[in-house]
């Protein structure tokens, strides 16, 4: 697995300095900001979504998205991603074939029984198997994962969400950080769908912020065990977390603090 | 101006009761998490939108979420909003007539210049007219608002965003909490609209986040001046309130700190 663009997959539209900027505010202070501008992903021609994301790592957001919405198969290889030839900066396209149309809506409109939590969790399932059994971390490894997340932008904006996928050990593989919590997210599967590495079975997702249902969904698609987040869960998000059979960890501080929703059995004391 | 459901405007759809629900985590604590579901948002009995949020306030949210994007004149009677007969606890039904097609997509995805920063800022103006002149607001008062924002819901989950609307002494006239922080304006904002109070001049947003290019919309086709957030502005955030001669406070902290990054008029020492 690779950090830099020169790894197995195309290179990635925006070099990392494209992902701050500075402005002045007031008193003549000059503050560096998280940049965030619209990206409009294509599938053979056809424009399918406009999401608000930092720049870089275009076609690794692409095919994140396209993987948590159950439209690319993990194991095959990726369909085609990269920038167009006419608005490079902020389109781009994936060449098929998908698993199916992607003009459907997304799981949670489609559901059988209307919209409801059930039904959402019902169409997940569809897509994400139930997880692997698997592996057993220690609880003061999970708590600790924040800790190792490396956000050297985050750092200077304050502004962007990361997530990290890290091995059984704490190892931490990979990270992303943008202005949007599901786009780091999709970067990460994006990166780990390039490299031949889903489904994520004996992995880690951690992430910096709250933990929502979409984000469950994702980690779920992508067949990871684990997923930590700094903040709180919602309901849906442990109810999807609890019927995938994975475990769901909220709050994780450095202090060893973690809270285990779900999937306790693969933490040790 | 009503925090109660027997204001203006049609009843809520869920108490505010339901923002909350209990989960057992490891060594059976019993846990408040905020409750999210999805709710679809229809238009004239065609299906528009499915947002993931927290029930409660859900017409509001639904005319909020109408009225950013353009497809509602704030100074006009505010179309009918409520819950459908067959799916009442997760759909809103909104009778017409709007502004535009709501089947149109979300502003940044018609810009004339295709999908560019500046395509997104020229749609916004479309809708937002300049800011009025006013008021002036003492950088204390601002920095303290986040303090005042209460958030209740959030004190036992430690799971939802807040958006509060304040007049120009500080004084908090409405508070909506929601899993995701564009909900929390929304309904702020629909709110508004039921009661008759937009446009938003001479008034204050506060949001319990950071600030996206898509809250300061929100912000501005409002007709806020100011928007003071407790976290880190995106560069599209300030580069709109910018274009639109908004007042964007960032890092709003207790300690009588804020960061003012556009629309320094307004604040005085």
């Amino acid at each position: 697995m690779s950090e830099s663009p020169a790894g197995a997959g195309p290179p990635a539209a925006a070099p990392a300095a494209h992902m701050t900027a500075h402005v002045v505010r007031d008193g003549g202070v000059r503050d560096e900001v998280a940049v965030e501008e619209p990206l409009e992903i294509r599938v053979d021609g056809a424009p399918l979504t406009v999401t608000m994301r930092t720049p870089g790592h275009d076609e690794e957001l692409a095919l994140g998205f396209l993987h948590g919405e159950g439209l690319i198969a993990g194991a095959a290889p990726a369909p085609a991603a990269g920038p167009t030839a006419d608005l490079a900066a902020n389109v781009v396209e994936v060449a098929g074939p998908l698993l199916r149309d992607p003009g459907a809506r997304r799981f949670y409109t489609t559901s059988s029984c209307g919209v409801c939590g059930k039904g959402a969790l019902d169409e997940v399932a569809v897509a994400a198997p139930p997880a692997a059994p698997g592996p057993l971390v220690s609880r003061a490894l999970l708590a600790d994962l924040p800790e190792r997340l490396r956000q050297p932008a985050f750092a200077r904006t304050g502004g962007l969400h990361a997530t990290g996928l890290f091995d059984a050990d704490g190892e931490l593989l990979l990270v992303r950080e943008d202005v949007g919590r599901h786009n780091a997210m999709d970067k990460v599967i994006g990166r780990a769908l390039l490299d031949g590495l889903l489904p994520l079975h004996g992995r880690i997702l951690c992430v910096s912020g709250r933990l929502s249902f979409e984000l469950v969904q994702k980690a779920a698609v992508a067949g990871a065990p684990l997923l930590v987040g700094v903040g709180a869960p919602s309901s849906l998000a442990v109810e999807l977390a609890a019927d995938r059979g994975m475990t769901l960890c909220g709050f994780a501080r450095g202090d060893g603090r973690v809270n285990v929703y779900t999937g306790a059995e693969r933490v040790a004391a």
